[in-house]
């Protein structure tokens, strides 16, 4: 079958540190910018799929694009890959997808040939600490979907039943089915900012005022969460024009540009928008420097904050911002768990959840590969690749 | 009647900004440290209390002497007081006491002449968003018995009926009186651990592993809640050594002294002490530099880190150690609200938190004096005044 295929050559650096010999036999990089040097991204002919008992063979009609996979071929002045997580090569990319199930193994009991479903990049192992204790995002033994093992960037993908999930909730509310696909294909990154927003950080109270900073896709998601869940007022801020543009389609009340504001204007903007009482729920979707220090100072009594945008800056904080106000600041990682596939997609067949107004464009294989050349790109929204 | 009364001279520093001109008639500091100089605590002839209608006259037989009262009366090189805090002169000192009922004011309903009582520190408005939401530990219009108003190192106080909590459980319980005295003292400092860890916090699962940084009476609290509430294994870390003694006699399975490792060395042990796994709860009772940040490098997955001690340091915080593990930072104060002094009092009176193990001597209002004469002092445990 066709797939867009990442490999890229094993040349550890020096300061890498010891590597598990079962990751050098995989070829596994934990992580990916300590090892992989001149990443590619090419269409190829790979081999047909062939399930194991537990696996649905799903023909994929929707996969998005992330920010990974752009990272996965963008390189820094060494050439090595700028995405820091982990990967193996060579790899079918994509972990954003939907499409319908074609053939099932023997002990799948949840689902059939002809089901529309989506699935959860992250393949939690369901038997380490972690999994058995409710948190697959925290699973020990993770492995992932287009990173770890072959993605949806191709004609089908393979991935066990017990990570997919139906679209059936979209078919039945009369949703065409190109949309459904796209939005299947949107659940992934919407299910991001649902676990870090509702389970993470332990939700918000309707009539809250939200703050998110960063109108990428993950921040778009928790402006659209947010509003379906009741906020009162939703402040976005984002750099980016274009990204502005769809903060205020996704349902946020004001989108404001920081990009020349003095360190604390975040602060101030944040108390001048929530008549000085603060930020009930900070969503940190940037990674930018500086930015959870200042909503920090921000948050309203008891109110949180919660990080889901990585970068490699250390936080300053001001302990007292949290210990005057009662205030927590809360970490967030991965979309799986508590349901969140689930929820996503009630939300979105009760038209509660336009996410496809994110999407910019729709390509196909081709198409992709031409955008996953390794040049710097930031889209402003989402491209879905229609293999 | 005789007490303990602080004095000091109104100047405030140049650099202490506007002050509201209600606050200046009152002689009310905001932050201490800015405006008053030359502090001094002396025993005083002061009125007798005249209750309102809803007041309480309590007679003192046990009051504290916390860190509060001895950062009053030390002074930093240009002899300003050393506490930062809101703190009105001259006004009589005590906030963690305990005593009998004298008389009560014509509205008074819950409490009559006779009853045992302790009562909160934090005189809440009752009508602010913050008291109006259920959390009375932020009241925006908050006053302090023994910082704003007068306090309990005296014969007698006066607090209003709402702030009382009933002693009645630990009489029933059989416990001598002399004992309910200094139990009903130590209930307000205990009341600080127990909203940082079952209210801020959202408290812990039972055979959780608890780590505490930093015995002082709301360390050594911390660790007797944990006991009480079922901690599987509890570590301590503590630099002098006359608290480790009490750490260990409250219930830590595991002290140990940080003095002289290196920056992550409290990680290390931490992770040593945890079976690798890391801290389910962090308490930080020291408010000493570069703790925080370390206790994020060795929490749980989902576990919480709860700050209580303050100090002027900044934290520097990798969000990765917070996002990987989805755990949380959560800042505490006070020890209003939520019934912690009521479900406190219950605990002693079932014997589960005997928190007088923290009283090293008791001493009459001369003594405390003595004791309260500016020379910097760090008890290992409690003093208990009776007046």
């Amino acid at each position: 079958m066709r797939a867009l295929r990442l490999e890229a050559d094993w040349q550890p650096r020096p300061a890498a540190g010891e590597m598990a010999p079962e990751d050098v036999a995989a070829r596994l990089a934990r992580r990916g910018n300590d090892v992989w040097r001149n990443p590619r991204i090419r269409p190829a002919e790979v081999p047909d799929p062939t399930p194991g008992p537990d696996d649905v063979v799903i023909r994929v009609r929707a996969c998005g694009i992330c920010g990974s996979d752009l990272h996965f071929v963008e390189t820094d002045a060494d050439g090595y890959m700028l995405y820091p997580g982990m990967v193996r090569t060579p790899v079918v990319t994509g972990h954003e997808f939907a499409g319908v199930v074609e053939a099932v193994g023997s002990a799948v009991r949840d689902f059939a040939p002809g089901d529309l479903v989506c699935a959860e990049e992250i393949a939690w192992c369901g038997s380490c600490l972690a999994c058995r204790s409710g948190r697959p995002n925290n699973c020990t033994r993770i492995e992932e979907l287009g990173f770890s093992f072959d993605g949806a960037h191709a004609e089908w993908v393979v991935t066990r039943a017990r990570y997919c999930w139906s679209l059936a909730p979209l078919a039945d509310a009369g949703i065409p089915a190109d949309r459904i696909f796209q939005l299947g294909a949107l659940v992934e990154p919407t299910g991001v900012a649902y676990i870090a927003i509702f389970v993470s950080a332990g939700g918000f109270m309707p009539g809250s005022t939200v703050g998110v900073v960063g109108a990428g896709p993950i921040g778009l998601a928790s402006i659209a969460l947010a509003r379906a869940a009741g906020a009162g007022r939703i402040v976005a801020f984002e750099v980016a024009e274009g990204r502005r543009a769809l903060a205020s389609a996704m349902g946020a009340d004001v989108v404001l540009d920081p990009s020349t504001w003095p360190a604390d204007g975040l602060a101030d903007a944040a108390l001048g928008q929530s008549r000085r009482r603060g930020i009930d729920l900070w969503v940190e979707a940037s990674g930018a420097p500086g930015v959870a220090g200042t909503m920090a100072a921000s948050v309203a009594p008891a109110g949180r904050i919660v990080l889901i945008g990585r970068g490699p800056h250390m936080i300053d904080l001001d302990p007292e911002h949290l210990i005057v106000r009662g205030a927590a600041m809360h970490g967030s990682i991965g979309h799986s768990g508590s349901g969140a596939f689930g929820h996503v997609i009630e939300l979105m067949a009760a038209g509660r959840l336009d996410m496809t107004r994110l999407v910019t464009a729709t390509v196909d294989l081709d198409g992709a590969a031409g955008l996953l050349d390794g040049t710097p790109r930031r889209q402003a929204g989402k491209v879905i690749v229609a293999p």
